[in-house]
């Protein structure tokens, strides 16, 4: 056995050129994959991509599209075989798959054991409070008998119940009175996720990227507003309206949950804060985030860009704000489902700094994520007032 | 016969819904396509593209890839063919084929009736003096005869002698002294377009950009540096150092060149200055350009997204700056040919406001154009200073 002085391996690595090309398997091939592909074309990295509909947004832009359920075993080993690193743009897949994998010794970024966590909102919790991470009080209802527990202890009128797995977009949330909870109306029959709910909440999400040699940057904060109906992020802006106290604070958790996933990815933290100003995680996606896509245009580094970089084994890109600057969701309007056009293009188009993003998706359904606009401008002020301008003239209609 | 009051035409195409699915045609597949196809992917565009070489930088981004001569007459038919709207990103091509097929009714943008003039340098000249449009001194030559006259006309020691047909980044150009084309020493067998040498010459370049309504812009000016060797333009940024004076006028000199050619599309018009600040037109180039590269990151609509509207009928994007950049062309070592990789990755990746593009090219050879580097920062002064830094770091070894 040789013997080589660790000196020698640091100054390899050092020296090291970076490898060139590679080739990128994602699970899931939505407007996150897409986004994730167009930001690697300076570095012409190869996609291989796993997805249920062939005609998905990112299918033109991959090298290969393996048709199947992301839940299909035999579908992520063969996704698997053919690429470099393995990467998902969606929690809901088959983790027990890739644990396999990983176990074999495949580089799947985020690790799996992770997602496993995340995947099950009262796992997330109890690894929260496990590592000392402040998030709100829950109580996990494995089963209807547990419910009179989950009562004893939460407090409050009002609580939200959120399915532990499965929800994505807002479904799977449901907020509910106690009294109906106490006559027996659950909303879910299946292992829940209760919450007390927090009146007046803002929220806040943090993206935070880890690399391969275990560098982490955080990207400025992201102020969000949803949309009481459906649910959704409706618009957010960056950076954010709170003061330097929560935000450092913020940052702190983020970095927290972060350092205590302790593996390489790109992840958006989700924080509340409530009336009295405290803050506290909400939730984690291991992925690049809807929280996030403005960071293509208003960042030196997008998150896109910088989960590239994480994969292909690069350092982390400068995660400073060029300008300040807003996202508005362009959805599916609840008035009819099938092929549509965005109205109002020209003078969308003819705006300053306004970057129409669409997602090659071929058919509006109602609250269904089709684009969004990055909005841009020099201070946080006139970057609201334009936003709600450009917010007013988004429209879609049928083709 | 209908007949439709004006008011009511106008009001219609106020309103009309702008198309979204859109197949557009390259002829040629090189960095200048691929560039144009990244900067589509909001809209989802399609492209079919005309190239000799399977496995252009532009091809896996395509659509279709026709391989075949980009003077073809047949394949260039069969482009046609097959998409909504033909332009393309290198002068050397069939443009009769383009002409007859624009008398068919063929859109093809910029019209082949301006691209047979910028061809050809010596219709390009005179189209300038034609339009009242300020160029050096020039003197067609078309047969060795005509040496004498042109010596007889063109006065200095020193005479820059240019191919009418067929140069290309910077070959096909000649410095000559006068001793040795009064002895006979012609530099090239072909027709050429001979101008004074300007000494000390600076060189700006305004791109210049004409929607399908008519509509124009005109993009902030970059000052240009050449490589004395390779006669390539190595290092550019915006804004200049040149005073408002001769920037008013470049522009002004610019606009009217795209005025005069009268049909859409993107042009970049490359000027020189003289010892005594005299601004003239040296040539312009009808499609997306080298000094326009660092538009994708710098200025608020890059080249490539301009040129993309023109071609989809959009209206045009704002133009403004966004923050001072230069370019850095990499080119290929003299050192080499082969499969390549760009050194110290690490390096450029972790500085801030650095962008590296790579062209996808496989193999190295010297001077080729393999990528290039987008630097961004706050002041002139600071971004000359961080992209001589950069410079000193660009190195292209054996993969």
């Amino acid at each position: 056995m040789l013997l080589v002085p660790s000196i020698l391996l640091n100054l390899h690595s050092i020296l090291a050129t970076l490898p060139h090309k590679q080739t990128i398997g994602i699970i899931g091939g939505g407007q996150l994959g897409k986004m994730l592909i167009e930001a690697s074309s300076p570095y012409n990295f190869k996609y291989h991509i796993l997805e249920n509909d062939a005609h998905c947004p990112a299918a033109h832009l991959a090298e290969k599209v393996i048709v199947g359920k992301l839940t299909d075993d035999v579908k992520i080993r063969e996704l698997a075989q053919s690429v470099d690193v393995l990467t998902y743009e969606i929690e809901h897949i088959n983790t027990d798959t890739l644990l396999d994998l990983e176990a074999q010794g495949k580089k799947i970024i985020p690790s799996p054991k992770v997602l496993k966590i995340i995947q099950d909102k009262g796992l997330q919790k109890q690894f929260y409070t496990q590592h000392g991470i402040k998030t709100a009080p829950y109580f996990v209802v494995n089963r209807t008998e547990d419910w009179t527990a989950c009562l004893a202890q939460l407090k409050g009128e009002k609580l939200a119940v959120k399915l532990c797995k499965g929800g994505y977009d807002g479904k799977g949330v449901a907020l509910c009175n106690r009294q109906d909870l106490e006559n027996g109306n659950y909303p879910f029959d299946a292992p829940c996720m209760v919450e007390v709910y927090i009146p007046n909440v803002r929220e806040l999400a943090i993206i935070v990227a880890r690399d391969q040699m275990g560098d982490i940057k955080v990207f400025p904060e992201v102020e969000m507003f949803f949309n009481p109906t459906s649910n959704l992020v409706e618009f957010l802006f960056s950076p954010s309206r709170f003061n330097e106290t929560i935000i450092t604070e913020a940052k702190a958790l983020a970095l927290k949950v972060v350092e205590s996933f302790n593996t390489a990815g790109l992840f958006a933290v989700e924080l509340f804060i409530d009336e009295n100003n405290e803050v506290s995680v909400n939730e984690t996606a291991p992925r690049p985030h809807n929280s996030g896509h403005h960071t293509i245009e208003a960042f030196y580094t997008s998150q896109y860009e910088q989960l590239n970089r994480i994969l292909a084994g690069y350092p982390l890109g400068d995660t400073a704000m060029i300008k300040p600057a807003a996202m508005l969701n362009i959805t599916g309007p609840t008035t009819f489902s099938g092929p549509f056009q965005l109205d109002n293009l020209t003078y969308l188009l003819k705006s300053q700094g306004v970057y129409v993003h669409l997602y090659n998706k071929q058919e509006s359904k109602p609250h269904r994520k089709l684009g969004h606009i990055t909005v841009l401008a020099d201070t946080l002020e006139t970057l609201l007032e334009k936003a709600e301008a450009i917010k007013s003239h988004i429209k879609i209609i049928p083709a």
